[in-house]
């Protein structure tokens, strides 16, 4: 039991993690939470290759810090506060495969078109991101290493229509994690039509 | 308070709405919600249109109808069961725009890359989807009528740089919904590498 208010408005991304492992019955709990989420004609469009493997982990820590390297480090840079870049890179060079379980969450080409994959996954995903709050594991949506999709194609034998779109770290936090920082809603809200603000004065133009 | 695993449990699309209105304080909660969502670089790139007014919500639906003419029908005729078919029909030509209210999610283009939109756009839908359901409100995902999106952005006034992704129906539900129905996890669930199922004979190949 957990209130689902408690847990959206805690549920962020947590970088650092313990070394204990995570049990399968943990693990089925988080998966099967996600395979509630809508999709697209109902098709359930969802693979999960649950990594607990070091080497793999290991790889695809590689995979995420070439990512990292080749640009995003880059792209990133300029944009995020000093403090966000800190905790981004230290998840990238060493949190996401420190994590005692990788789940990598991929598309089944076969069972739905590649224009719903959005909308057909990452539903999904955020329910997972939720029921981890729920129990109290870190977790952390990341899609860095996809950019490198065909190394991660390689390292999980995914074939041909089987699209890693997600990479989650999962495993118990290291340290508590402070309240997400959200814009108010009202400041992108409209009523009837773009420009109308939600609450007079406050949306964003 | 609602139980977080109920909720996820519970959540389905609703195609079917009572005439009440969804006040202003139902809908911020709703809202608030979804922004707690996770996003790449945390640039929170959401924003929300809620249409109230009956003409827009009648021309939303004839959008949606048009699109299902134009392709979405023949395209699921054939996939879908024949109830699950009258269902979606039932939710498209009518549901839709009889609910009283209907949010149209966009991604704001001079916030985020479009290459970043899926990932950082459907968490927040689950979440509002979810919030929805606690409250006891009925909602579905469509993005059916985004596939006509230039004749949203005239009806909404949307700029060039946002992006309508999905559009929800909010209301009372006219009837009490079953349960959803889901293949199990462990059937698309594999360890370490695609093949490797999660449970001794249950993946899918």
């Amino acid at each position: 039991m957990a209130d689902i208010w408690d847990v959206i408005h805690s549920q962020r991304a947590c970088r650092a993690f313990r070394d204990d492992d995570v049990d399968d019955a943990t693990i089925a709990r988080v998966l099967d939470a996600a395979t509630f989420a809508p999709s697209a004609e109902n098709r359930q469009p969802w693979i999960f290759v649950v990594v607990r493997d070091p080497a793999s982990r290991k790889a695809i820590g590689e995979i995420n810090q070439k990512a990292w390297a080749a640009g995003a480090r880059a792209y990133s840079e300029a944009r995020l506060t000093p403090k966000l870049l800190a905790d981004v890179e230290a998840g990238v060079t060493g949190g996401v495969s420190a994590a005692p379980i990788i789940i990598v969450v991929c598309a089944d080409g076969s069972a739905a078109h590649e224009a719903t994959f959005g909308s057909s996954l990452f539903p999904a995903v955020q329910n997972l991101l939720l029921a981890a709050t729920a129990i109290g594991l870190g977790s952390a949506l990341t899609t860095l290493p996809t950019t490198f999709g065909d190394e991660l194609r390689t390292l999980l034998a995914l074939p041909g229509h089987v699209h890693p779109l997600a990479v989650i770290p999962l495993g118990w936090p290291a340290k508590r994690l402070g309240p997400p920082r959200r814009v108010p809603f009202a400041d992108k809200t409209y009523r009837d039509r773009y420009g109308q603000d939600w609450e007079k004065g406050k949306g964003i133009r």
